[in-house]
């Protein structure tokens, strides 16, 4: 009886979108020197080997996982002072913005957000499939937030990367409460890469004065867990209320919980790793810049590096591809004249660099 | 300047939104017997612990996973015998029962089920937010579908549970066919307990010649892994991939991914426990009889239990709980009249014996 194709009873804006597409990831036991995807090159921490122990010996997989992720809300809650119901733990990063996209979107409505900026904004905003229309505006040359064109948008959603992805830049935290303040609408800062700031750069704090303010985190890049899938979006506790009213019950798991709690928890060996990463961006920066790359100042863990005119970033790319280096390329708009490269453990770095120097001549 | 309370930024469709409510949950150290989730009462497979250990160990966990579950998706294509691109793993089967209904509802469509069934479906319907109907078909009146109403029904969706929840029937295969064949739309059999049938009554097999027809399935249930977040969706290939694009990248993490394929793959320990289920299901029913209890025969993990009359299912849990024993007690329609257990290890079906029998004078 059924004549009609079984696809054909997908929506049509189903048909027409286009899903985010992340960077290439080889088989996990590739040898391969992966710095496409802003992955923390050491391991989480390892106090976590005997805190997943307990949980499989026990049996507990069983049974579902707590509804709210209580305990990592204590946790985070603890750690910023705020009412734990003010943060929802969410299946990475990713739910958290989604379920924000969701909640806020109806038919007619905005986003504004810089441009470049992390690209899965526009895709949620089509994903939401209500026609919401997304409104890029553009960096300034330096590669800053135009803070005078986003202070005169009106929008239902702005959001930003803070710092700012690809770029690595970090803006000036009273310029972005400024836009917070003027915003009619909620803001989002989107803070995966806060962690490798300065401390104090986060606008978490700054929520129970900006009740418009979300902020969302992630365990994959400084927790270096990104193969657990666990972040968190904190604000208003009203406003998280509703956004909670779209998760699926059990959105996170029992592994998922207890590793993130103990990683959140061990911050002895999150300073330690802080550390080396900031030490190795440091010294990858110099010798890039030494290499002819220009490089604006980084506050996360990758940098983005624009190679010496007549050289093409592409070329860099699949040159270093052929060797077994992942990098990001990306091909439209401002970031096609760079490439942009996670900042890896020393012995990767200085694979990168000598094999760049070959390629450079 | 923000004089909106952030709040009335969000959708009034959210803010009218009633979620899922899933069973209570006690903290997981709490000694309660808890039969009121259909979680399975044994552990999974104790092939696990080296699974996660060699994990662990590894420090791979700081890597994205793989994006489609690959080595998941091989394992469930080469029992069933399909195209791994047929079959979509999600974040338990309550993620791949909402990219279907997101991905298939638009206004003014119609979902059509039978009524109880799992409940979840009806709050999808509305979490879509478009505006689509759901529209129940009751039960007859010994508990089996109407398949004479069933079959007059059009909608975009028909989705029932094979067995059905809270039921606990398992209906004839050869009318489910017939109900797909004739329906213009996508029929979703969800066979989240289809391993506690006799074999081969799940209708995955059937899907190659029945194009509309997708199935969803979890592991929360026969294979013990609640705690893990982890389930997925099978149909015709170009359906599937139409699906796939609503999910998050990075939907399963790697533990989740390692965990599921392991267990799928101890089939020697899944009969075990399916085995033992089997027993106890068939001990409760016969001693739950004998206390008065009218029982329609149970395919699933769980029973559904009809008290004398003059006894209240209400009062039952209520007092069932005062013991720390835990089922399952709906106030709505049909369900009103009974009580929900999901089957125990033997030492918790003996207490709920002894405690029912006290209960029951």
């Amino acid at each position: 009886m059924t004549e009609k194709n079984p696809s054909d009873y997908i929506r049509k804006e189903v048909i027409d979108f286009n899903p985010y597409v992340p960077g290439e990831q080889p088989g996990l036991g590739d040898k391969v020197i992966k710095l496409n995807t802003n992955e923390n090159p050491y391991p989480p921490s390892p106090k976590i080997h005997s805190a997943v122990n307990e949980i499989i010996t026990s049996g507990v997989l069983r049974k579902y996982p707590n509804y709210h992720s209580s305990e990592l809300q204590n946790a985070i809650a603890k750690k910023y002072n705020l009412d734990p119901n003010q943060i929802l733990v969410t299946n990475g990063s990713d739910e958290a913005l989604r379920l924000l996209f969701y909640a806020l979107l109806a038919p007619g409505d905005t986003v504004v957000a810089p441009e470049p900026t992390y690209s899965f904004y526009p895709v949620l905003t089509e994903e939401v499939m209500l026609g919401a229309k997304y409104r890029m505006i553009p960096l300034l040359p330096d590669l800053h937030f135009d803070f005078e064109a986003l202070s005169r948008q009106e929008g239902k959603l702005l959001c930003f990367a803070h710092p700012n992805a690809p770029t690595g830049i970090l803006e000036d935290k009273s310029k972005l409460l400024e836009l917070v303040k003027g915003f009619k609408g909620v803001v989002l800062s989107d803070e995966a890469y806060i962690d490798f700031t300065e401390p104090g750069m986060s606008l978490i704090s700054e929520i129970a004065n900006h009740p418009n303010l979300v902020v969302t985190r992630t365990f994959s890049k400084s927790y270096s867990l990104a193969g657990l899938r666990v972040g968190f979006i904190v604000g208003e506790l009203k406003l998280i209320d509703l956004i909670r009213k779209l998760k699926d019950s059990y959105n996170v798991g029992i592994l998922d919980q207890t590793i993130a709690v103990t990683a959140w928890e061990d911050e002895e060996y999150f300073g330690i790793c802080r550390t080396k990463v900031l030490e190795e961006r440091a010294r990858l920066t110099k010798e890039l810049t030494g290499l002819g790359f220009e490089i604006p100042p980084s506050a996360t863990n990758f940098i983005f590096c624009k190679p010496k005119q007549g050289i093409s970033p592409e070329g860099i790319y699949l040159k270093l591809k052929e060797k077994n280096i992942l990098v990001r390329y990306f091909s439209k708009g401002i970031p096609k004249d760079y490439v942009r490269i996670s900042i890896g453990t020393k012995e990767e770095n200085d694979r990168l660099l000598s094999e760049l120097s070959l390629i450079l001549g």
